[in-house]
Parts: structure tokens; sequence; C-alpha cells
């Protein structure tokens, strides 16, 4: 995939449109004030910045299919807000300080007001979503909450392989599928069906959100070793003191020798890992091969995803998805 | 109102059959087994007992007005698992160790897998609903995540006003209207919209609810005072100890002499209150009349309960719906 210069920066543009108007959606709705424990935070991390990357794949899988961007606009603010909802809940579960530069809603406030903050996230996401007018509002819903359940069985997948030693590159792919693959999915997944795309067309906007949706979360495992704090806005490194079965940890357990082994297969939630053994461990996963292997798998992802939508007939919003997933791999934060 | 031995019999029947009923469904939706960490304390908290009230009266809501029990019975299901869900995070927020006379989730596991299975049970009780055949099942899921918005509100004025000590009377009520009137109010109005009542019919049982919640909230204030461990399944006094601003509380406030006042205001979360003071606070809350004045409270809002759903045609199912609110006055637990 080749893209010009300017058209490039036709793309941001389009982009960050689509980002301001759902960031004023989520403005307008954030104005309630009482209680003050349960507002102040969902105003506080939905102002905090963010890609906003699954708003604007919903609004451009409405698009592709030949519906307006404007009706797709409540669906992708329901699902940021469902996005945001799982960061609050994660960072307490996974005892992270900083997001998006900033405390997280459980360091500013405390866990009560992140546990209950993030509840409301849950309720205000269907009450925008039920805003929708579409002839396909039960089946939207169905998308929808199908995608909540299996991030809720992604996270807790996760959480018990951080106790596990022995989780396969399978095991891994299963649980990012529901933890991350799925939102992105039902993204475009109810983009299409809001534009009213055929079958044809929502299962391939559905597949490509599961394949962008992969080569995503094997970014972030990448990020977490190859990233810059100021950038990335959370600490590097996290996911080792963490003991998160990342694909990094997986494929270089796989990999290398017998001796650096032992010391991968540590990495688990409850042994505290130093500062120079997550240097260690870093210099494990370039000399193992697995940064190259997972640089690999984020190509091989973001060609699937390509190739899921290359039936679809051409459009400007076809080639922001297509531009949009190349982006991807050049994602810093 | 007076009920007959015999109908009462009848009655306690009924509502055991639909008990059961919704049982047999909590448990089928249970039977997941995987992510362990998630569906297991779903399991543990669904058959852990209850009342189930709310998923009776969403079926007696429907049948009331001419609907058939049938298909009530996915909504009912749905609310029982956003009753329990509430349950299961206010039991982390509030600390409490003791739900239905077992260990709560957070204290047989821990509080992530408190949130998580939390959160999972919100999303499989939209799921359940999801299955629920009705034209007007937009309406429905309006009503319902209505109610989700505002048990959370409920949840965070609870919360704050642990912590302050000028709750007013209003302040109590508009608080409970929503931790515990809304969702009450949900079940009977969603349960008239499946059985198709009328606008006017929708709304009785929508105000039943409203003072039924009322009355059953004061009466678990009062409950928390002068009910049994066992019976109650939770601790006595543990309102106190968290600083809970009850009906008893800001009546005995109103009503009690300088020197006790001091003592009641100084109910607070954060301040250590001792097994003395608690039994001392209790006199208080009998000498000052507020026992007596929740005991009129209750016996109030039953009545406007009744009165509510007086015009609706006598049948069966309305019968219950007037013997299960003098039920409230008898309850233990």
């Amino acid at each position: 995939m080749d893209f010009r210069g300017d058209q490039t920066k036709k793309y941001f543009k389009i982009y960050n449109r689509y980002k301001v108007d759902v960031g004023k959606r989520l403005k307008t709705f954030t104005e309630v004030k009482y209680p003050v424990t349960v507002y102040a935070p969902i105003r506080y991390i939905l102002s905090s910045g963010g890609k906003r990357i699954r708003a604007v794949l919903t609004i451009l899988a409405c698009e592709v299919v030949g519906g307006k961007a404007a009706n797709a606009f409540n669906a992708a603010t329901a699902i940021e807000i469902l996005h945001n909802f799982t960061l609050v809940h994660d960072d307490v579960m996974d005892h992270a300080e900083m997001r998006r530069r900033k405390p997280t809603v459980h360091k500013k406030w405390d866990e009560n007001v992140a546990i209950l903050s993030g509840d409301e996230m849950i309720a205000q996401a269907y009450r925008i979503l039920l805003k929708t007018r579409s002839s396909r509002l039960k089946n939207i819903l169905d998308v929808y909450t199908d995608a909540l359940v299996q991030v809720c069985e992604g996270q807790g997948f996760d959480k018990e392989f951080e106790k596990q030693s022995a989780v396969t590159l399978d095991d891994y792919f299963m649980m990012i599928s529901k933890k991350t693959g799925r939102v992105i999915a039902a993204s475009t997944e109810i983009g299409a069906i809001i534009g009213e795309g055929t079958p044809k067309q929502i299962t391939a906007l559905r597949k490509y959100g599961e394949h962008l949706g992969r080569a995503f979360q094997v970014m972030d495992d990448l990020l977490d070793i190859v990233g810059d704090t100021k950038e990335f806005g959370k600490e590097i490194g996290g996911d080792i003191k963490e003991g998160k079965k990342t694909y990094l940890l997986i494929k270089a357990i796989e990999n290398t020798g017998e001796k650096n082994r032992q010391l991968l297969k540590s990495i688990s939630s409850g042994n505290n890992i130093s500062a120079s053994q997550v240097r260690k461990i870093k210099r494990i996963y370039i000399s193992s091969g697995a940064v190259s292997a997972a640089k690999e798998e984020i190509a091989r992802s973001t060609l699937e995803a390509q190739r899921a939508i290359a039936s679809l007939p051409s459009s400007s919003a076809k080639s922001m998805l297509l531009w949009l997933s190349n982006q991807l791999r050049e994602r810093t934060s």
C-alpha cells in the first residue's frame, strides 16, 4: 500500500474531524454533574485524549458500505465509552498508575470511585447506543453486547494467565481476540450494519476489525518494550512487572536457550521483577528474535485486515480504512 | 388488606414456582465454565439464594395486564442478574464480608475477581434481556438502561453521603429512589410493557414499584438494627460502622437531644465505631422514635404502592402484588 503525502494529509484531516466530533458528543454527555464522584472521573478519562480509533472505525465502516457518517455517531460514541470503561477497570485490576500521561482514575480518586464510574460508563454507553436510528437496532445491540461479554472474558483470561506459566501462543491469540479484537471488530461490524451493508460486507468489515485488533494488541505488547514512556503515556515494562503473558514473552520462551528460559518462566504476577531484570528481559526479547517475530505478526495481520475488505467497492472511506491499518504499524502510543 | 390462610399458602406456592423457574434460567446461564475466575463467582452469587423478588415482580406485572408469564422470564432473569451485579460491586465498595450468610465474592476470591465478574454480569444480563420477544424491545431496553444508570448514581450518592454529616431526609429519599427504587420500578414497568399494558397501566405499575422500593429500603435500614444476623444473612449494625446515612440515623438526629445528636453526627465513614457505640446508637434509634417512624414510613409507602394499582382489573396476579407488598413488612431477611 502506498499513500502519497497529500493523501495522508487529507486522511489525517478527516480522522481528526471525526475525532473532534466524537469528542464533542463525549463532552455533552459528561456535563452531568452529580454525583460528583461518578461523573467527574468519567469526564476526566473521556477528556484525557486517546486516539478514538474505535469510534473512527465505526464511522468509516458505515461510510464504506454507503451509509451516512452522521448515523453512526451515537454508536461510535458508545463504543468509545465502552473502551474507556475497560481502561478504568483494567487499570484497577492491573495496578496501573499512569494512563495517557496522567494518573489513572483509581490513583487520582480511589478504587471505589474507579469501580463505580466504570459501571456508570457501561450504562451511559448503552443509553447513547440506544439513540441509534436503525431498523436493525436489535442486531446492533446483540453485536455490542457480545463485545462487552467477550472483553470481560478476555480480561479474565489475561488475569488468569498472569498466574500461569504454561500459556501457549494459541491461548494468547484466543485471549487477545476477546480482550482487544472483539471491540474493534464490533466497531466495524456495527458501523456496517448502521450503513445497511450487505451480509457479505458486514462480515468483511468484522473480519477487518478482527485482524486489525490482533495487529493492534501485538503492537501494544511491543510498545511496552520498545516504546517511550512519554509518548506511550504509560509505564514501559509494565507488562513484565505485572506478569502479563504477552506475544513477546511466549515467543521468547519458545526461541531462547535454557538459561534465559528459566528467567522468562519466572515472569508471573506476584514475583517482584527488578528494573535490571526488566532490562535483561528486554534484551532477551530482542536477541531471541521475539521482537522481530512480533513485527512480522503485525505486518501479517495488517495485510489480512486489508485483504478482508479488498472486495469492497472503491471509495474514500475504503482508502482510509486501508491507510489506517498501515498507520497502526507506525504508532508510538 | 386481609388474606386468608389458604390464599397465603397459594401465593407462596406461586411465588416459589416462579422463583424456581427463574433459578433454573440462572443456572443454565451460569453453566459457562471459562474463564473460571469470571464464571465461578457469578455461579456462586446467583446460586446463593435471595428472594428473587424483582424477578417475580416482573412476571406478575406482565400477568396483571393480561400478558403471559412465559414472555417475561428472560427480562425477569436479566433484572435478577442486574440486582446481583449491584450486590457484588457494592459489597466491594462497602467492605462487606457477608452476604446471604456466605462470604462476599471479594472475600471468597479477591477484589479483582469481584470487579470483573460484576462487569460480566451486566453484559450477560443484557444478552438475556435481548432475547425478550416484544414489539417494544427498544422501550424495554430504555427502561432497563435507565435503571442501570440510576442504580449507579444512587450508589454514588450513598457513598458520598457516608462522608457527609448534613444529609437531609429529602437527600435520603432521592438517593434510595435511585439506588433501590428504580430497579424495582423497572421490574414492574418492564413486566407491564412485555404484557402489553396500556400506558396508564404501565405508569401504575411503575409507581407501585417506586413506592414498594421505598418501603423495601427503609425496611432494609431497619433490619440492619433490629434484624437477626442469621436470618438477615449479613452483619447487624453494618450500616452504622460504614457511616451510612440511613432513614433511622437522619430521623434520630432530627428527634433526639443535643448530647445524643453529637454522637449520631459522628457516624461517618472512617470513624471507627465500636460495638458498644453501635449498641448505644441502636438504643437512641428506639428512644428517639426513629424506629417507630421507620415502621410508619414503611406502612405508608406500602399503602401508596397498593393504591397505585387499585384501578387495575381484579386478577390473581393483582391479589398477589397486593399480598407481596404486605409480605415485605413481615420480612426478616
